[in-house]
């Protein structure tokens, strides 16, 4: 039994509990405390971060010599930040070579390995929430809390699934089957947890780790090398988390290439040349639909999990708290810019109006309550900063441009102006742009980022049928609805059930329909177009081993 | 709680364990004795199967109105039986509305309906027997055995994997996350199982049933209607099976198209249809590597799982029974003719000869050995026609004939003759050719029938090597070695664990490497080109359900 199984096993054990029982666990504090982290974690982190810019990333694995890495943070600054350059072929090859002896570890061993990564990534979470908020632009405590703990959850739960799974598989058996008078046949069986190639994980600019760690700890756990290709725009995080990976794996008596790290650069991107390599078994990818369409048909046999495009709806038919849907809908768009892909975009509102606890309400003023919302919750450009962070992308910009002369604009999107705004940093509040149900070239796409519609559908009935219909045809990873109506929410839980997005009701509080908790939520369901897989599920890791069998005849 | 599923509580418990624990067990008596299936069992299969040729078969599904089907029995007669023609659009539509109550029921729901369906089929399992006999060419004792206990044996054991995974979803949950001071953040969360898609199971002439009643079952369970389309040429079992899962499908008043069938014609085949049909969701396919790429190739994005072409070894570097291990190679050549997918086709010997319990035997020598067991096994017509049944498919006489050129032929292959042997029986006992290792392109290629080569290999290494090679690159789904050392076994059990093939050592009595034992041996191992998945494993049924989630805050 391995020593880091045993240093971990309690977590491992209530991590298998929380995702049986699919209730509220994090092992992993997401309160950025000195009590908890120790007092000096925070400037050590900072120092950390720094000591990292301008600077060539120490990263000992297979290189071509040269150097990449074009990282810009969203606050304005350059990171300067350099990595081995890799060939593809050479790569591979390495990960070939170290992950022979990975597969041949015992599941405990592995499982330990992986939890130990985890551990020692938690006491990192300072320096990883600059490297997070400095590329994904995210606000400094969300880069904390989804950069850091509630990543390594999601690597845990992965982890834990793993574990649960590899652990059905009996080590040895004797299998004796009876034959009337004669004596029974008899065999003696071992059966060996085997991986299934060597895995690639594709991360993306918004969400570095937070994506990423449930295919990376999943891969590693089934005893697969991976091979992480990070977004050029994000590489950073998943630099750190591979570095402390194959520190571990040296101290253990592995070839640290089983973690491996493919960066690359913006003009001269490898993700093709990865995702198309004979020897790369597994993909896991988060990003846009046109480039999950290419791997699909590009990897044609190997096991492909994805996270992709979507449009996620709000239906609101009525509400005995006004204000509370107001607030909770203008935190949910504002909250990293709309740059979730949990992030709703389409509001359907019947055309004649809602029902309220302040009486009736028109489509108009719906949207209207919701621009309030939105200007109270971004007024003060502190709290405004810490709400949405940065834009990771300066297309985005051009697409709130363009979603401008779309309909009747409800709430304007601007910078954030004051002295709490770093010079240079690309920042922009929510455009709210009022719609009829007939403007669907507009709203049945992702407009990703800070922009959000208002539409004006024929009743409730229409409005459940659009929104579940662009789950549906569209994807979707979330999708909320406002009812005080039983019979509706009813209705809605059997559209969004057959559209495959799980569904939030009458969010008027704290909880966001952005928030999909480890151990409890499906995060992805892979029943629409917006994601293959559910990373938080048997079938995320089952099939990321095999078995190999040995039968011999007994004595 | 449903009805069927308490009725059938007690085997369902049973097998979920067995699945665990991977020790001997079935529910389904293997021996065709009127003990167990009743005195007149035999007969009123027989009688059954009679009434059925030259008949329309009763099917009450959408049709075009129009009667298919030219299944002739490779003991020499045209069956005669015609199915009710159907349109691939009508077809999915149908299934699509039945689906939808299907989904909506309970997991117990379905599962009682599955257990129901199987143990009905049990009971027709002297009928089934003719059916598949006369379709596949399959003796009658495998028939009764591969097309009866085993294929249901098959089904049960997805549906036990399907139950034991989708009973880890739990219904309900409230989620409380502890906000410090303030009162926690609470959820009422429910989940619910939802099916991935339409499902076609597209079955292979050889197993119609064995080959397919996981996935049929495993999608069933699940929540998917499915469509069964049969070889052309082995309609018969795969009718009955679906006719039965109607009847208790509307007898628990469900619409009894949530099952249907897609017969075809040779000349007329409708399954490309299907396969890119845009409602199905799920493929499950037994059959040639070529037709596999063609769906890999045109099913992107749908799940899809397969069973194809392979070539399967026997290494032999020594042994302590020489007799046992001649006897034992060529009833696995001969058994059912070759046409399973688990039978060798290549024996590997050091060129240098092997040690065994009589002397030293030269290449020739064991090759002679093999030769002379099939010579006694099949000398008496009876039993050879017992052992081989008849060659389903006329092609693989061509193969034969084509295989005789290859190298010095040990045993020739022949038409069984005799009294036993009914007129217009196609039958043929294995071809047995010596090659040497550098004939590549006549060995490493999957000769399907009665063609089996031994191969003179430099040594007991290069043997391994490149059986084991063999396996990775062409696929396999046995391996089978002799040897006296450990070392050597060690070596191989290594080898052809990399190269995905389950290995079985030292076979010298009555268990045979083409034996599959259902609850025991992961049939296919999905890690080399022989097939992607498993038909034995939680991965072959987490994926063909997803699950909706409502999250509605507390009040």
């Amino acid at each position: 039994m391995s020593e880091l199984f045993d240093r971990h096993r309690e977590t491992l054990k209530q991590a298998v509990e929380a995702a049986h029982t699919r209730g509220y666990w994090s092992p992993y504090p997401e309160m950025p405390s000195g009590k908890i982290y120790g007092e000096t974690a925070k400037a050590d982190g900072e120092a950390a971060f720094k000591a990292m810019l301008d600077a060539p990333f120490d990263l000992d694995q297979p290189t071509t010599g040269k150097r990449v890495g074009k990282e810009e943070s969203p606050y304005g600054f350059k990171l300067g930040t350099t990595y081995p350059a890799v060939d593809v072929d050479q790569l591979v090859s390495a990960a070939k070579t170290a992950g022979k002896a990975w597969a041949q570890a015992s599941v405990e061993t592995r499982v330990g390995v992986c939890l130990e990564v985890l551990a020692r990534i938690n006491r990192q979470s300072f320096a990883m929430a600059s490297a997070v908020m400095h590329t994904s632009g995210q606000a400094w405590m969300m880069a904390f809390q989804a950069g850091g703990p509630h990543a390594q959850d999601r690597g845990l739960e992965a982890v834990a699934y793993a574990y649960e799974e590899m652990s059905k598989i009996p080590g040895a058996v004797r299998w004796e089957k009876p034959q009337g008078k004669n004596p029974p046949a008899v065999l003696d069986k071992t059966f060996k947890v085997i991986p299934r190639g060597i895995g690639l994980v594709i991360g993306c600019a918004t969400f570095p780790n937070w994506n990423s760690y449930s295919a990376y700890f999943a891969d590693l756990a089934t005893g697969n090398a991976v091979i992480v290709k990070p977004h050029p725009m994000a590489i950073l995080p998943l630099a750190l988390t591979v570095k402390i990976t194959r520190e571990v794996l040296a101290e253990q008596g592995f070839d640290p290439n089983v973690a491996l790290l493919a960066p690359d650069e913006p003009d001269a991107p490898i993700t093709k040349e990865l995702v198309a390599h004979p020897e790369i078994g597994i993909i896991d990818f988060t990003g846009s639909r046109t480039f999950g369409d290419w791997i699909r048909q590009n990897a044609a046999g190997k096991l492909v999990y994805t996270e992709e495009t979507g449009v996620n709806s709000v239906v609101a038919l009525s509400t005995d708290s006004f204000k509370g849907m107001c607030g909770n809908i203008a935190f949910s768009l504002s909250l990293y810019s709309g740059q979730m892909c949990t992030a709703p975009q389409n509001v359907f509102v019947p055309r004649d109006g809602i029902e309220t606890d302040e009486g009736h309400k028109s489509v108009d003023e719906v949207a209207e309550g919701i621009g309030k919302s939105l200007a109270k919750l971004l007024g003060d450009p502190d709290r405004a900063m810490g709400i949405l962070g940065a834009v990771q992308n300066p297309d985005t910009l051009k697409r709130i441009e363009a979603a401008r002369g779309f309909g009747r604009v409800v709430h304007e999107s601007a910078p954030v102006t004051g002295d709490s705004v770093p010079e240079g940093a690309r920042t922009a509040t929510p455009l709210l742009v009022q719609l009829d149900a007939g403007d669907e070239a507009a709203y049945l796409e992702e407009r990703f980022g800070p922009i959000a519609f208002v539409i004006a559908a024929t009743d409730g009935p229409d409005a459940i049928r659009r929104a579940a219909g662009a789950a549906k045809t569209k994807g979707a990873i979330t999708a909320s609805i406002y009812s005080t109506d039983d019979g509706q929410l009813a209705a809605a839980e059997e559209a969004f059930a057959e559209a495959g997005a799980p569904l939030s009701e009458n969010l008027t509080g704290q909880i966001l329909v952005n928030q999909s908790a480890a151990f409890s939520d499906f995060h992805v369901s892979g029943a629409n177009p917006a994601g293959t897989a559910s990373l938080t599920d048997a079938a995320f890791v089952a099939n990321r081993f095999r078995v190999a069998t040995v039968r011999r005849q007994a004595a």
